[in-house]
Formats: C-alpha cells, structure tokens, sequence
C-alpha cells in the first residue's frame, strides 16, 4: 500500500454552467469515501492552459498535503499523455494532462520527483467517449491514490526532465525600461505583472517615486502603494499583491477595464525622471 | 430506523449570485452533520425543468449512494406536488417537484420503485413564505432521510406510475434523413444530440464518410472524429461524447455560435451522397 | 482550550473566476483538517459592503453553529480592523473587516455579545502583500478558532458598541404611502422590498386587494400573492418571500427587468383607491 491522501483539489476550465465539476466530486467520493474536495476553481478561460497554469501555482504553496486534479486540455484524446506527478517528498500529487499545465505548480513546490503516464484501466473509468478524461482518467485515478494505490500502479514512469514545460515569461530590461507581462487579470480588474518589487527598484534606483507604465500608446503615471484604499479615487497605483508581484490597480474600479488591458498584454514601465514624454492622467469612464 | 445515507447530491437553477445553494448546503449541515454535500451545478437556466432533468440524468450513473436534491420549479407553492422516490433498491432516492425534473433521472437508474409525497411538517422547516421549498422541505426532508428517518415516514405513498414524466424527444428517421434535437450545449459549445453513433450509421448504411448537417437554411459537412483535436482548425465534427452521443463540436471553438444552435433547436443529419444541394463551410467569426 | 467548531461558512465578493474562494477552503482545511467549509455565495458584487451584509442577515438564521468568514473588504490594508464577533451564547463567530459588514447579521441572532480585532500574527498567515486579508487573516483565524483557540487569544477585545453598525433602510410612511426601498433583486429578478406584509397593511388599511406600485414615472398595479404561479401570465405580484418579506415579482419573468430596477432603488406603495391618477400594466418585453 501506498500513502493514503484525504483531499483532492480541482482546478478546471469547465465552469458551473454544466454538472462536469459536480461529476468530478461525485467520482471522487463514489471511489473514496473518505476524501474531502476542494474546488480552486472551474472558470479558468476554456482552453487556456498558461491561465491554469498560473493559477494554480498561486494556490499550491497554500494547498494542504493531498491530490490536485488539474484539468485544462484542449487535447483530450490525443496522444498527449495523462500524467501524475509526484512532488515535495510524496507530500503531494499533480494529475492531469502532460500540457504545461501542472509544470509551475510543481516547479513552486520543488519540482517534479517521481512521474507516471495513466494507462492502467484498472484506475480509471470505462467511457462512452473519448471527451470527458477529467471524469473518467483524471478524478479516478486520483481517488484510487487517495485509497492508497502506489503511484507506480498508474502506468509506468516517465522522466520527470520530459515532462512538457510551463512557459511563463519574465520581464526585459531594456535600457531604462522594464518591459512587462500581464499575467493575470482578477475578478477586481487588478493586473498581475511578472514583476516583483525590487525587479521595479532595480529600474528606478529604490526610487518610491511614482513610476510611468506605457500601455499601447498611452502613458500613464502609477504611484507605489501598499493598499487599493491608500491610492485614493482614480490614481493608478501599482500595489505589491498577495503574491508578491506588482499589481496595476486602482481604487474600487478595474485597472484592466480603465487602461484597456488584458492578460497576456505587455505593458513597459519607466522612471518618471527620464523626461520621455507626456503622461496622461487614467480617463475614468462612468461605472 | 431506515437506511441512512452520506451523500447528498444538489442541482438546482438557484445560480451563485445569492446565497440560496449555499443554504441548503448550511439546511443538511445543520440536521445532518454526517453528510457530505455534493453540487452538481446550481446554473441551470432559470426555470427549464427540461434542461435539469438532462443534467441531472446524465450525472446520475457516476453518482454514489445517497440522496439527490433537484429544484427547478416554477411552480413552487402551488399544488404540484413535492416527492421523494426511491430508485436501485433503496441506494438512491430523488427529492424535488414532480413536475418531470426527476423522471429521466429515475429512469436511467431503473426506474422510480416507491414514491413519497413531502407532506409531513416535522421534517420541514417553519417558513415564512411559500417561495423556497429547496430550503423548507427538499432539503430538510433529504436530511432526515440520511439520518435514518424512513421514507414512508416524510409522507404518503405515491403510485410511482403517476409521476409526472420526463420528456425527451427521440430522433426521427424520414427517408434518408435523421431529424434530431440539440439536447444540450456545454460550456465550449459543444452541441449534444439526441443520437447514437448507431442511430446514425443507419442512416448512413455504416460508412464513416461525413455527411451534411442542416441547421434551418444552412448545410454544413461534419467529419466523424473521436477527439475535438482530430478535427483540425475550422472542420466541423460529429464526436462521440462522454454519454455516447453524437455532439457537433468544433476544435477549440464553439460550434454553437458558430453554428447559431441552442439547447432545443433541431438539426437534420443526411448521408452526404444524396446528391441534395450545395454545402457550405462553417464561416468563422472573430473569437 | 476554547470552544471547538466544525463548520466555516464563507461569504465574499471574490467571484468563481479566481481561485481566491477555492484558496479560503485550502488555507482551512491545513490548518483545522476536521472542519466542513460551505460556500454561502463568493458573487456578491464587488466592495458591495450592503449587499453582502444582507446577504449574511439572510443566510444567518439557517446556518449550523460554526464560525463565519465574510469578507467584501475594500479598505483591505488600511487601519479598518479585521475583528472576530462572538454571537449567541459562543454558538457562532463571526469573522471579516469592521466595515458593517457582519453587523446585521449578528443583530439577527441577538448581537455581538463579545468581539476581539485580530491582531496576533501567531494565527495568521505571513504575507507577501497587504491585499488578500481573506486568506491571511480571516480564513486562518477562523480555522484556529475551530481547533479550539480561544477568541482572546486572536487580539485584543473591543467593545462590541463600537463595532461599525450596518445601515439597512426602514420603509417610511408618509401620508397614504409606503416609500421602501429595493434590498436584494436575486436570480430570478424578484425583487424583495424591506416591507413586511403588516407594513403594507397598516397603508391599506388590512385590504388583499391590489395596490399600486410606483417606479420612478411609472405606476404599476400588483397583485398580492402566496406563489409566481398564482399571478399568472404578466401580472406583477407583491408576494411574501421565503423571509416573510414582500417581494415584487412575476410568473417566470423578471420582475427587476420588467421594471427597471435594482438593488437600493426606491418604490412607493400606495392603495389603490386613492385615486391618484392612470395606472399602466408591466409592458412585457420579449425574452
């Protein structure tokens, strides 16, 4: 018998309009009883695995020990192999599909220790259809782990060093400019950047000075600031999140919707001392 | 003292936007603290008791032994009844309204075997208004019932001949072609068809050629694939899916907008030799 | 050893689109691995203090014993307090920012009786940044409290009358008119008003007959009602909630669509026969 695990964590991009999530839950407890599921969340953007990707490893420095099922997988069916992951000293399981969606996750816990590809049947569930791997691959297999089931008995091993990597870009410096990546927009409109603080001091001396962040063709000038609340009504700020990283953010309004942002957009930050041009004040649109 | 039970499984159309799921969620807790919830999705649209009653009886095969709570009820208060009916010798029993939501539900696990209508106070909640049965008596009721409470106890005996039946159309079979019914669009578009691979071979005489699908003045050619990747970009498909139905689906995009099909409309499928006009190629929009 | 408790109710602004809520119910589940997390609702509407104080009020009297996490927290960071709320003999707490949110919910269940800010970093977790008090403060707290963490030991006491008080507006008679405001429009588009039926009988003298309801420039008649069913096709209803409240509704429609309005609008209740000018029917609109 292997360990035994009692939670599994699900991260999916199959909403709650529908009962797939449910169906996941069901699966789960249908095969162990005993295992508490936790949803981090279904409405990663259909088919957007570096989104997943993202958020789950935000979360997983803060999951218990346990199984995650991970599923973001416009390949299902194909050959692109179903895979579990062992990580930090067997403390914790990564299950999903070998696309780049469970690789930052594991590199934040360690990296990847020990990995099988899902063959075995024995784990997984008969299927209609070849759609649904989440129900039928995924959550059993992670059931059966949970029961004590070794990791070997999934399939066989595969190299972690083969495993498909996560690309997550890092910020350029450029001269006097950093230019940066939005990685994540959240439900407030705050913006993620793929820049730390002293990544920001590195460009503007350890200057606290408000800095500007080019967008497309706009400039805008951003104060540092430790709380939304401290920037005041309609000042851009850039505020150290809960991850550490440097978020666009403004006051009770979405940083995203003012600036015209979105995930995936670059944007350039600049000191202000460097007499490159006009800024332009954030225009506030009506709510 | 009855059975008990562990599990109660929720699908309603009460949304996340309030907190009514989350209360039946807090209504079992507090009555029955051994039980875990499961919500197999609160999204379903507004009112169609025909969408619910789809759901809930695609998830019920992967369900484990408990009680199921469903609520879509318009006529909530009114003299449509409230049941509980038992299904699979006593390993499940469905509460809601009988107004068809549970029937297909029933039917794929066998058969409703003993039904009781929900008349006895002592395992209901005191309610001020008639408007929330999900929280008054369907969970309350489903609570009791896990906790050992026998099901003739929650009120009386129903002929489970007289429910009120689930209706779902079947396909039909005019000349060379096969007249079918979108039965559901999931969350990537994906267009569930009331047809087995089978339903259509016969229409086709076996052959794995594609054939042309109708939606009202357009004629589209789909290719039978396993996988939504198979497909390619932009090539329409008729998959088998999860339930081993015939979906239209699209490689990472919607075949329902696409398509312009919505859970409800028909589709004509027709073996594509029949010499019977021009097809057209899905015309992609902007994402 | 304090108190133990085993059931985290949770009530937020943080939408499903993140995996904010999901890392609430993982920050919980590490630290008090015994305890039930229910989801009452993460879609309150962004910073809506008062709707997710209404919300809670509602929810409150249905809820197990346990702890409650409710956070819509806009001055998350600054010098607002994070305070923990001892209600109905120790049978509940109740945890989030000082901000109105709890107050009402805790007047339902008799007022706070005990109340500490949480200031003792020993049951918090270290933060990379000062905006994420849910998973930092709150949620951890919460769960120390469920392993038995006595409440003093959180932080220091404060005096339960200086806990900033929720605002909910009292319906005014003036005249031959009640003027109420809309507190909560929920999924379906019915829309509760803070007017019991005796409030409205005290105005009609105790009359079932219909009243007119204005909307701005609009005078409407309503019909009063036990359930949507009974109103029939496009006839608006004054119906007694599922909290002994009045609710302006429809049969299947959305009353707040029908009308034009929302959550904190104004309407005014006046009896029929003071023949005060034209009445016009709800305008149906197509679905």
């Amino acid at each position: 018998m292997g360990r035994r695990y009692d939670t599994v964590s699900l991260l999916t991009d199959y909403g709650h309009v529908d009962e797939l999530a449910g169906v996941l839950h069901a699966v789960v407890r249908d095969i162990a009883a005993h295992v508490t599921v936790i949803d981090l969340t279904h409405d990663i953007p259909a088919f957007d695995v570096r989104a997943g990707a993202l958020a789950l490893a935000r979360a997983i420095g803060y999951l218990p020990e346990g199984v995650v099922v991970a599923v973001v997988d416009p390949g299902v069916g194909t050959d692109r192999r179903g895979v579990a992951i062992e990580v930090a000293g067997g403390a914790g399981v990564l299950i999903g599909p070998d696309n780049g969606l469970l690789a930052p996750a594991a590199a934040v816990v360690g990296g990847a220790e020990r990995a099988v590809e899902l063959t075995e049947a024995t784990y997984q569930l008969a299927a209609p259809g070849a759609t649904f791997a989440g129900r039928d691959v995924f959550a059993p297999s992670a059931a059966h782990l949970c029961n004590g089931v070794e990791l070997d008995a999934l399939g066989p091993q595969v190299d972690p060093a083969l495993l498909v990597p996560g690309i997550i870009p890092l910020p350029r410096r450029e001269g006097d400019e950093l230019r940066a990546d939005v990685l994540w927009v959240d439900r407030f409109g705050n913006c993620q950047l793929n820049v730390a603080s002293e990544d920001l001091d590195d460009v503007t001396g350890g200057s606290p000075d408000p800095v500007a962040v080019v967008v497309g063709e706009d400039r805008h000038v951003a104060r540092r600031a430790t709380t939304f609340a401290d920037l005041g009504p309609g000042s851009l700020g850039l505020v150290v999140d809960s991850h550490g990283m440097l978020q666009l953010a403004l006051d009770r309004r979405s940083a995203a919707v003012e600036l015209g942002v979105a995930a995936g957009d670059q944007v350039v930050l600049v000191a202000l001392d460097d007499g490159a041009g006009v800024t332009t004040a954030v225009e506030m649109r009506a709510r």
